[in-house]
């Protein structure tokens, strides 16, 4: 695969895991990009987030900075001095202004930054720098996944956009202008400007990374950054950019879902029939986070009292008398009530398949939303109840 | 143990649940007592819910009849005839109209409740009551739960309040008036007027199963019904009342969240600092319904970063660097940073214990809030991923 043009990658490890693996990753743009960036609407933001958002805010960038292993939240002005010297040990690598590089950083919440470790790494890391390197850059960026996510479209006239992205749990990502732990980075060598680019990500990520749910916890330090070299002489339309950007984000979102921790299953809920989408979306949101729901899932049980009980805890109101709900093309509750043993059986041997998606119709108004959910097991609890340990 | 003056108990097993221990269960008052209850704000609301509801705004009551192994919620038209046919066979059984008997129940969602095994049952039900017959009572509504929950307080003069209630799982209640599956039911020999017998409970409960959480799933079936008998002769006033009626829920609602399933510690939220009661409390129950937390709180660590994040996504402003977080009495973050491995060593030893109070302090406003919670284990996986089967 050959990634958009203009752009190079590479990652070392520089001992920031404790298990050695390749723990550092750049991307670099052989000229100034045109950046965008969307960033968590957690209160509480990591300093590689406040760094990435304000430098984003500058239109244009040379290089994204990424490290596994220390999220560099939580840690005070030392944090934010960490994150700064960092970039600049990198910028000075690389031989471009320190403001241009954008920060991000994923692992444990409340530990420092090692920036002596990653400058000490930041001539071997540009020194490695290639056009084939997005796959170590894919690797470098994981923590908790299992594997890494790449996702690609291509655009009318010849460019493309590559998306790379980590993440499996405390995902529940809230990601607003101008400011995921999901990190999602989308290369393009497309020619756009730097509103466009930005209001293309917001649209992208709506019903992306922003409707998808491991865990409900949202993030210190979700970060999605855009960047475009414009090298393919390529300029898409604006609703091109639009529908490859949300191809490549809902392929990274899925992804993510599929790989949450301890999961086995994606599910697609689908609310349909409120008066409009934000109810939808806020029905479709409570029953993909709660825990009842996820474990039913788990079970592969087709536990539609549980999917009910859920919608009636979302503050929104509907008739439960007409609800229906299906599994896939089974359905399973119809007037509110139980279809049946046979339909519960036949949904349950869906539910035991590895993605499928539940239905649930509440009137019958415009409002739709979607959001893709996991199942919750015990690998789960093993992964985060020992997180730190 | 001697129970309020003026009511009698029963609980004989009909069969509902599977395993055929005790399921049905009945509790009378001698005269019409005087009556209040609050019942879920789940949209989605049970059967017997709905009829409970009506009947208590009568004002006054002589029964409530109450069986585990079925919720007979989303059973429709059926599901409410099936209600109002338990009921009046226990009426006819106990000579009293059959809108004097309040109805609860819990278990599976979906399930039609079996009135006929019910109405076969009544009069060995009626025939079985006896002042002593509260601990059957007691066992008989049990469903997920490790034990019974019994607490007693008593009132000057010479009243006392007793507290009987069951719940482990789909716990999260959200009750109001006139309308949690946690079920609870206080019986009091006290003199006392509807009205403000509503008010006393509404007032124990806002602090009580209201700031209680085991999943963050709110029951379509949670029910707190208060009956008075007055037998006592004593009419202790409203904040006498008050004080008895918090400390009996707030000693229920501690040991649901205990029993909470797989749960092996109970944890005391306090949020301080913040300039409102109300903002207080959206931070402590995004924080006490956090799955990271309470994975957290199953490992025993004092995992700081997972309570700091918890609360910036809750959606209340306040500044991070200020935030201040103590496991009892040590103090693990100080201006929004680490205190130390050292404090975090002694409050890990904390968290081994089976109760402890997280305080999280936000600022120096007045708001403040507590929350209980329970920490997440395999267990609940367990329990909620076979549950139907």
């Amino acid at each position: 695969m050959t990634p958009p043009l203009g752009f190079r990658f590479s990652a070392v490890s520089a001992g920031i895991r404790k298990d050695g693996r390749i723990d550092l990753a750049l991307a670099m743009a052989d000229e100034p990009a045109v950046a965008a960036g969307v960033f968590t609407r957690n209160l509480v933001r990591a300093a590689p987030v406040e760094v990435a958002a304000r430098r984003v805010a500058a239109g244009t960038a040379r290089a994204v900075l990424v490290n596994a292993g220390c999220a560099n939240a939580c840690t005070g002005a030392a944090g934010e001095e960490a994150t700064l010297a960092s970039t600049a040990a990198v910028a000075r690598a690389l031989g471009v202004p320190a403001d241009s590089v954008l920060p991000a950083s994923t692992g444990v919440i409340g530990a420092l930054l090692p920036a002596d470790k990653i400058a000490a790494q930041a001539p071997a890391l540009v020194g490695a720098l290639s056009v084939e390197g997005w796959d170590a850059f894919s690797r470098a960026i994981l923590t908790t996944d299992r594997g890494p996510k790449v996702a690609r479209a291509t655009l009318p006239g010849g460019a493309s956009v590559l998306g790379v992205a980590k993440g499996a749990g405390m995902i529940h990502p809230d990601l607003g202008p101008p400011q995921a732990t999901m990190l999602a980075f989308l290369f393009t060598d497309a020619r756009v400007e730097g509103a466009v680019l930005q209001g293309v990500l917001g649209l992208a990520v709506a019903d992306t990374f922003n409707a998808a749910s491991v865990d409900g916890d949202t993030s210190t330090n979700d970060t999605v950054i855009a960047l475009a070299s414009g090298k393919s002489g390529a300029s898409p339309t604006q609703a091109e950019l639009v529908a490859a950007f949300t191809q490549v984000s809902a392929e990274l979102a899925r992804a993510m879902v599929a790989d949450g921790e301890g999961a086995s299953h994606v599910a697609e809920i689908v609310v349909t029939g409120l008066p409009d989408d934000d109810a939808a979306r806020v029905v479709a949101r409570t029953v993909a986070t709660s825990l009842l729901v996820k474990t039913a899932l788990f079970g592969n049980d087709a536990n539609w009292g549980r999917l009910l009980a859920a919608a009636g805890r979302a503050g929104i109101r509907f008739d439960p008398r007409r609800a229906r709900i299906s599994i896939d093309d089974v359905e399973i509750v119809k007037g509110g009530v139980a279809v049946g043993a046979e339909a519960e059986g036949r949904a349950a041997a869906i539910l035991a398949g590895p993605t499928y998606t539940i239905g649930i119709e509440l009137g019958d108004g415009p409002g739709r939303a979607r959001y893709l959910t996991s199942d919750l097991g015990h690998s789960y609890v093993d992964v985060n109840a020992g997180y730190r340990s």
